[in-house]
């Protein structure tokens, strides 16, 4: 049960989202340009990186909505993601990848934990500073997200169909609620 | 010396909201809503949630900015914060505001570590649901911006006169950067 009393029933951030649409609609854009907008890393990789760092953070809710939605956008699909939440260091991921999988893993544990070693292996293997960057921040709203689910005790569907449902619905309507506007437009 | 290349020798997280104003706009809504907009909580109190959570997180930028915008807002200014920022359990603060001192220090361990009795101990001392809310999500986001800051690696002056002339511009202009428009307004 929520440690306070909802406006809904929705399970887990959304229920949140809801409850302060002030913080709601800046929260849901930032994941709306992370993980949705204009990048040179896939949709699905940023997904993959957003389910990782929700493991990693032991956040049942985030983990399954992001590992669904990630499975649902890569090609390899959930036997890829649940080889990554399992151990990013052993999985079949391009080099590339795998070194942003390891920088994220870092934030999760500290911001001080990511060394330049770890960023010098990422551009190594190609990544470029903004994807550098948007990794960093991933994990990092990814801590936020976590602890905002979870430190007021959100629901969290034991269904795998509710969160495969919710992959479906964000792939196809995206993180910003519908009635929103995007930032900056009347 | 950051991990990326930045356009600016701003320190902090101001760099990289210049960097990145995609996500940079919706960050710095988030943290005028939670730290600046109406709410029962006094600035004063929420700088020092912030502040809090940031020394938890060893992250030297944001802590010491924060505690300088507390310090300049709360009626017994530095000696108050860094009472907090050393232990807030034996600080001389209302047991209200000590309360949510210590959900906000669970949430920066883990989401999980918040307990029905820490939220019937902050209600018990007067919160509201909408108090415990911010304070989890005040925590959850500061989470974020702490590793987003030290993550990348950015500057941090050594010079406290550089945070309490920051405190002084945020309090008059707030988070938002000058050019932006409040979210949804044209």
């Amino acid at each position: 049960m929520p440690h306070i009393a909802l406006n809904s029933e929705e399970p887990g951030i959304r229920g949140l989202l809801r409850f302060r649409p002030e913080t709601g609609r800046p929260i849901s854009e930032l994941a709306e340009v992370l993980l949705r907008g204009p990048s040179t890393l896939t949709r699905g990789e940023r997904e993959l990186i957003a389910a990782y760092v929700s493991a990693l953070n032991g956040c049942r809710y985030c983990s399954a909505s992001h590992a669904a939605s990630a499975a649902a956008q890569l090609p390899d699909g959930m036997v890829l993601v649940e080889q990554v939440c399992a151990g990013a260091g052993a999985a079949q991921v391009p080099a590339k990848l795998k070194a942003l999988l390891a920088i994220a893993a870092a934030v999760q544990n500290s911001g001080l934990s990511v060394t330049a070693e770890q960023v010098a292996a990422a551009r190594a293997a190609g990544a470029t500073d903004l994807e550098i960057h948007d990794t960093v921040l991933i994990s990092a709203a990814f801590c936020m997200m976590n602890r905002y689910v979870d430190g007021l005790a959100t629901i969290a569907p034991e269904d795998p169909a509710v969160y495969a449902a919710g992959a479906q619905r964000l792939i196809s309507q995206g993180y910003l609620p519908p009635s929103a506007e995007p930032s900056g437009q009347a």
